[in-house]
């Protein structure tokens, strides 16, 4: 066991050097004619600016929070949440700047050699940020239980769960942020460009269409790498923390043949470091498994390096599990949050891409009403199997391991993230490099090649979603279990959080609420931003003179600057609201509220993210269907109701769906860190 | 105290008796022109048919419920269910008779006599409905409880709880038939007659006219009298289970100069009954204020009756509860409900006619998706302070009386019922009033009367809509209080539902879930039904020579048929889901994780029912606001983006939120009706 865990940091820092590695081999592909070169500037430029004031201000809440850590928790807390908050920034920036580079490196790929080699350097971009997640999260892990002596020690374990405050409480900001700045650029440059001027989809004439570009990378590459950054350390550090609490029956289950409860319990926490240990070597294979792959079926390539990954990790789990004395049951709920997580992302491809996609185009032959009532009514609708998928998951993943399982199974979604999140990353850089090569005019046939690469990777990317919502429910469910461990070891009695009890249903209440009004804030922030884009791109159409005609350029810095003021002003509210929420309740009515609050919360928070996600995705999806040619096409007036659909469905599945799985966690592991304070 | 039971059912019949009297009156007024009477039958005739038909259906659900709870619950219960079932059936179809009576009559008494004459004539035809549902309710639960011999024998109680559950299915199938039949009318009318054929509302050339008018009258009339009286009777016999099962210090606080258990339960639990007893003749007295003040100020006496109604109903409660031996606490729990209904009454009344319909008026301007965003994002902010005021409600309520305060604080906002939903049935007849006058061509003066008469009770029925859904909330949780008090009785010892169990856990999640599964079925009902009727009324115009130059009539009685067999067929899914849901829990996971899923249903469903009222109601009056002339008024750009933005709304706010309410209400009270065969 202790090679094992000794060797976790040196294995994540392993991880971040091919991550490196790829890195350089991207920037030394070539870039393309200076004027792509100078669009990439543009969009590379919009997005270190905003990274940069985002940090800045993120900053100023990482001193505070830290000193209100280390004053009245306690300094290894305190330097926890700071490194897991640099974690996360560093995984965010990480990916941003690949992706940033990727993006014309791969319009130039395309165009000068095809899809092939365009693959390559799209799916190295988005590797370096998988790499770069998996191996800082390992590293960062690794190296503060090590550095805690928690090994040694387990009463020091307590204070890792400030890596995960660190992480999420950077992430929902990150998200929330870049979720606004992405969609406020999105809804104005649609809004203006494609339905009021008919123009194209990232035409160089349309003034938002840079502050998009921008957005693509702030939003879905670095808000996307800080989101699942806490995915995963999220779901490590919980379940070593129920693992350092665990009760004499639940370790006879996961380690019988340890009689030393100490050693059983050491057994049982080094296992989820482990298990991501492996997780990312799999992950190394898989990304070598789909360079190789893609020269014969590039889809295949990534679903298979994807599957095979997974198959890896689980195999080197079990054998990994016997040598250091733990039964096979942790190593079934690690198959069943696999296999939950598969089925999920099948339900999710389901709703966002099958038959329902198609019902909500017919709909739109009857006007936007119909397209927006069945758009929603499929949202609501979509949440019935992936619910029943993660009750399914917690009963077996319980069954096998107890509340460990439970964690255990959320740690098995994400292990293997090195590879399902290149996959995922990969989408956006191929989708920036169409608008890279329509704006430079590279024309049809590279565009072609990029479009076609946009939607290779759609079915492995659904996988990875599955796995990111199913991994939501059960990481909040095991920090949430962590919570009221920690109130039983900090009262010295098994705490009760009864729902007959009104305290509980008052809590229940709160805590389901508040995903409605981080939702609220989130929307009414992009509306906001949004109408001052339209007005600023309808402004520019209007005075800038021979802008129509090609002759004149647009002011895209004025765009750029619009999404990122209203970003950073807009992500405080909800990011603060996280925050306190919990540490109001928790203080104001207790403990047993705050648990209360925080089931409610994962409840009603699980479900709206779907809810809102598959609408969102679905109208996207039955917009892009109606653009294949069906239903009389592009320019028809199902069209047009669907972009409608589409612009709702923008906020909805980029800015307030993701924002709510990152809110539940982050406000679980306040209260897990938090925890000893309420019961003074 | 026995005076008091034993006059219960009297008084109920008291309430029947002036109901009618009320409804001979109404019959007694002149009907006005020749044609008005043929639309007012046409009107009439359709609802008649459309209930004829559910009433068929239903009769073999009812059978078959009967049968069943016969043969294993008991032949006391099965009785209860049916009463119950035939009660709602009744008030349902007594309000639908009054109102179709009173619509027309309301229309010529303001063609010949002005505001005055008309208002009198809609109020009572709402005070039909009001005074029926109360004295049905107060009649059936009376006589039962008599019947049953429950005051002398304690045990025999819970099967009333048979009534409550008769009246809760009826109640389901009623609003979602009603509000599916509503709505298919009422977005087929708009979407073809005012958008696409440009012809004003309620313009008789509309082939969905009819149809739309008969829908008010069975969704807005019969499905809400069914709602409420379910609400009303749900409620009271909530609190009966609980005062029956009543722990000795919850006795001591609620009748401490009675030393005898079972003289102090029979105290409590004739306390809900006396309470609406006193609120039945508040509410006469209240209706018969209305007629007198209502030749000074109209609006002032709408509003001022409810209110001088609902504090005679506590200042009885407060005295009664003193001769029968109970103390001031559960009184002051009363004033809790009623503050708290109306405080979530103002707040909802905020935003659904205040400062945020401007909001989303504004956001019209730059379209539909705007417009759609920042409704939604209304609706969902909309959720957090009537969250917060049930949750102090239940807070409160639990401090002055245990659970049983928090019953009898929904008996509160419902004792009143008599007078509140006289105001709330009296809208839709001044609307139907509208249609008819419009559709008779009864001029501009006429119809701005009805208009005036449409708004007038507005803030009232606020008042009424904030009691309905306060009352829903902890009405569900008196039902799911007196659950797992039926559970505990059952098993003999206390049952906890912790949320950190796995199973409990699950049933939060698949009871959470629940709420979304109905209302996207019903959306899709109203969608896919919509549908259907816009290609009819697109037919008809196409097909029908003559018909837009007004020398052809429409074949209205199609146009009915469709929104019939539409709602009939949609209805049974989502009231089988809500019966079979809880069996299926209850009997598969058992008892606990029932009980979780009940909590579950209960958060989410409100807070969803919240959500899709509000956004429905602010999207509504948004369109309104701009149509009264602001941001260009009707015919903008801004108004035509609203107009969508209403239809979305329309099964928010008619079919799918106020299904939610009764859905979780009905789980509950299937729950705590079979709770004894889930614990064999």
């Amino acid at each position: 066991m202790e090679i094992w865990t000794s060797a976790a940091p040196f294995m994540g820092l392993g991880g971040l050097l091919c991550s490196l590695l790829l890195y350089f081999y991207i920037k030394k592909s070539p870039a393309g004619t200076p004027e792509m070169v100078e669009i990439s500037e543009a969009i590379h430029e919009g997005a270190m600016a905003f990274l940069k004031r985002e940090y800045t201000i993120l900053a100023g809440f990482i001193v505070i929070v830290f000193v209100l850590l280390f004053a009245f928790v306690g300094s290894h807390t305190a330097y926890a949440f700071l490194s897991g908050a640099v974690c996360s920034i560093l995984a965010g920036y990480t990916g941003m700047k690949a992706a940033c580079h990727a993006n014309v490196r791969t319009a130039q790929a395309a165009n000068q050699h095809g899809q092939g080699a365009a693959l390559n350097i799209a799916f190295s971009g988005g590797a370096v940020m998988g790499l770069a997640v998996a191996g800082l999260g390992l590293f960062g892990v690794g190296a503060l239980a090590s550095a805690f002596g928690i090994w040694d020690d387990i009463s020091q374990a307590s204070a890792i769960n400030g890596f995960a405050m660190g992480a999420s409480s950077i992430a929902l900001f990150a998200r929330v942020g870049g979720g606004i700045f992405t969609k406020t650029a999105d809804v104005g440059a649609d809004l203006v460009g494609k339905v009021e001027a008919g123009i194209p989809e990232d035409d160089p004439r349309n003034p938002a269409v840079i502050a998009d570009n921008v957005g693509d990378n702030v939003g879905d590459v670095a808000g996307m790498g800080a989101d699942i950054f806490e995915s995963y350390v999220g779901s490590v550090i919980a379940t070593i923390a129920i693992a350092a609490t665990a009760s004499a029956s639940l370790l006879a289950t996961l380690a019988p043949s340890i009689s030393d409860p100490t050693s059983a319990k050491l057994a049982a926490m080094s296992f989820p470091l482990i298990v991501i240990t492996i997780g990312i070597a799999a992950s190394l294979l898989g990304v070598l498994m789909v360079r190789i792959l893609q020269n014969f079926d590039p889809g295949a390539a990534l679903r298979y390096s994807t599957w095979v990954a997974a198959a890896l990790m689980i195999l080197g789990a079990w054998w990994v599990a016997g040598t250091i004395g733990l039964s096979n049951q942790p190593v079934w709920a690690l198959c069943t949050g696999c296999l939950a997580g598969i089925a999920i992302g099948l339900f999710t491809e389901y709703y966002t891409g099958g038959k329902p996609i198609r019902t909500i185009a017919e709909t739109s032959k009857t006007g936007v009403a119909t397209n927006i009532i069945s758009g929603l009514a499929i949202g609501m609708e979509s949440v019935v199997l992936p619910t029943l998928g993660i009750v399914v998951a917690i009963g077996l993943a319980f069954h096998f391991a107890g509340l460990f399982g439970i964690g255990i199974a959320a740690v098995g979604m994400l292990a293997t993230v090195g590879i399902t999140m290149s996959v995922d990353a990969y989408g956006p850089i191929a989708d920036n490099a169409g608008g890279i090569t329509e704006m430079a005019g590279l024309g049809e046939d590279t565009r072609k090649i990029t479009d076609g690469l946009d939607s290779l990777g759609n079915t492995t990317a659904a996988m990875g979603k599955g796995f990111a919502i199913g991994s939501a429910a059960l990481t909040a469910l095991a920090l949430f279990s962590a919570y009221s461990s920690a109130i039983e070891t900090s009262t010295g009695k098994p705490i009760v959080i009864d729902v007959t009890t009104p305290v509980v249903v008052g809590g229940l209440f709160i805590g389901a609420m508040i995903p409605y009004l981080a939702a609220s804030i989130t929307m009414t922030s992009v509306g906001k931003a949004a109408f001052k884009m339209v007005e600023e791109v309808r402004r520019q159409f209007r005075e800038i003179e021979g802008l129509m005609e090609g002759k004149a350029k647009p002011d895209t810095r004025r765009c750029v600057e619009i999404s990122t003021t209203a970003a950073l002003r807009e992500m405080i509210l909800p990011g603060l609201l996280a925050v306190l929420a919990p540490v109001a309740v928790g203080f104001g009515l207790g403990p047993i509220a705050l648990g209360g609050m925080l089931a409610g919360a994962t409840v009603s928070g699980v479900l709206l993210a779907l809810m809102m996600a598959n609408s969102g995705g679905a109208w996207d999806n039955a917009k892009k269907w109606i653009e294949e040619g069906h239903l009389g096409g592009k320019g028809s007036d199902a069209h047009k109701a669907a972009v409608v659909g589409d612009t709702v469905g923008d906020p909805f599945k980029d800015t307030s769906g993701p924002s709510l799985n990152i809110l539940i966690k982050l406000m679980s592991v306040i209260s897990l860190v938090l925890a000893p304070l309420f019961v003074v």
